[in-house]
């Protein structure tokens, strides 16, 4: 099974530095979408949001920067789920661009599937299960995420 | 020494998602502010980066979103220096608003001390080493980050 991407775009004027180098935060806005991307991919679009009243929120996130993104970069985020249980998703996005083999940054998250009326915690319905451990097995023989399980050291 | 407060912003409509909510990326858009800020009081800012060439990246940051912040909510960070080596930073910036006791969102961050024109690291100005080494003693009587030093896991 060749990588999920979930989600393409040109890097934005509005997003890059005085340097015309993507801005920290904008690489989590385009992993920000390529999570929206995923959430229609498992019953979670934005029509059954609606009706359901349920979404999920970033509870957690690690991300690392390991090339520079320059202005009008074409680039896609590549998605692979690390595991889930009742109410959690442990996903894990990496940013690519053609000509750079090897990923320009990648983000581990914890997902919290949520009643927004509360808001509070609540667990994912029968249907995205079923959509999480099909995309969960078709990714069993990719090879474990690069940047998961960090933590941020200055002495290590 | 009362907590460093490094910058102050109401929440803009353009960074909430269709809730009202602050949208992920944009907490770490305001920390990216609040690192700007920070540069300005350690000989980093805007006029010394043009003259030197030099300038700090983001390495890794990991963050951890703690409470719902609304559109329109005054909110401001607060920094703390974790530590500091010849050429990288590890700090901590946590987000707080009026009438709510405690972090909103919190962000450990590892920034590196660049030459732009390479980019290559490059250790950091004796100014600036200076200026690190008053704040970490200033700050010494403050208690510890509370969320520093985590990794992300589904099964603890």
């Amino acid at each position: 099974m060749p990588a999920l991407i979930t989600y393409r775009t040109r890097v934005l004027p509005e997003w890059v530095d005085y340097n015309g180098h993507l801005r920290d935060a904008y690489y989590l806005l385009i992993f920000s979408h390529a999570t929206d991307a995923l959430m229609e991919r498992i019953g979670l679009d934005a029509d059954a949001r609606d009706q359901s009243g349920h979404s999920l929120f970033t509870l957690e996130a690690h991300i690392n920067y390991l090339h520079e993104v320059k202005l009008d970069a074409d680039v896609w985020v590549q998605t692979q789920i690390i595991g889930f249980d009742k109410k959690r998703l442990h996903l894990y996005h990496s940013l690519h661009s053609d000509g750079f083999d090897g990923e320009l940054s990648a983000s581990e998250q914890m997902l919290l599937h949520v009643d927004v009326s509360g808001p509070r915690s609540a667990p994912f319905g029968e249907h995205t299960l079923v959509l999480l451990g099909a995309l969960e097995k078709q990714q069993r023989d990719q090879p474990p995420p690069e940047m998961a399980g960090r933590t941020i050291r200055l002495h290590s």
